[in-house]
């Protein structure tokens, strides 16, 4: 099932590691499209593909100056991508501490209440 | 190209709003399958379809005890897809840092050598 809701969209584009490494580079600065494919053992076509895929997920703009049009690193959809994960560990672990606390509270009843 | 590299997995694993929705879900505690499904207009066997690629991701785990064994929620993955977020993230943000800080001090200069 492919949906188009901006958070898959991101963990989407984030699930190859030609991209994430595409986005390493770009976070370093900004490269154009031949740029980015010179250390990489693919085709200036493949770069495209994934250029294509990491700019539809907003993870990526391109200047409309020059005609180069380097690519620049867009941190905002990996906010939102951390801060979905965040908030969802966040829950795990309270759960957990309540978890220790009630375990902590009963074995100290249990204490008080033995002969 | 698919990828069984444990990243790639895991940001594949969250780029569905159903499964990102189980997860949420696990996070707040243990359930069965049939417990998952309950809350979702979708059939047992597509719960367990998202639930065999969550577990693929080390995301959850089911229970060797219960005949019923529940689906636990599992952090780890999600701290190294953070982790790796979070590192580029950081670099980006140092390279906008010493990007200002040059400006500054270009500007600075070009105030001293103005007539």
């Amino acid at each position: 099932m492919m949906t188009n809701d901006p958070l898959s969209t991101t963990f989407a584009a984030l699930a190859d590691p030609t991209r994430r490494a595409l986005l390493v580079r770009l976070a370093q600065g900004e490269a154009t499209v031949n740029q980015l494919a010179e250390p990489f053992d693919i085709s200036l076509q493949a770069v495209s593909k994934h250029r294509k895929v990491l700019e539809g997920a907003g993870l990526i703009t391109r200047s409309r100056d020059a005609q180069s049009r380097p690519c620049r690193f867009e941190s905002a959809p990996l906010e939102n991508a951390v801060e979905w994960i965040e908030r969802n560990r966040q829950i795990w672990t309270e759960r957990f501490d309540q978890l220790e606390t009630h375990l902590k509270n009963n074995q100290h009843g249990n204490q008080e209440t033995a002969p």
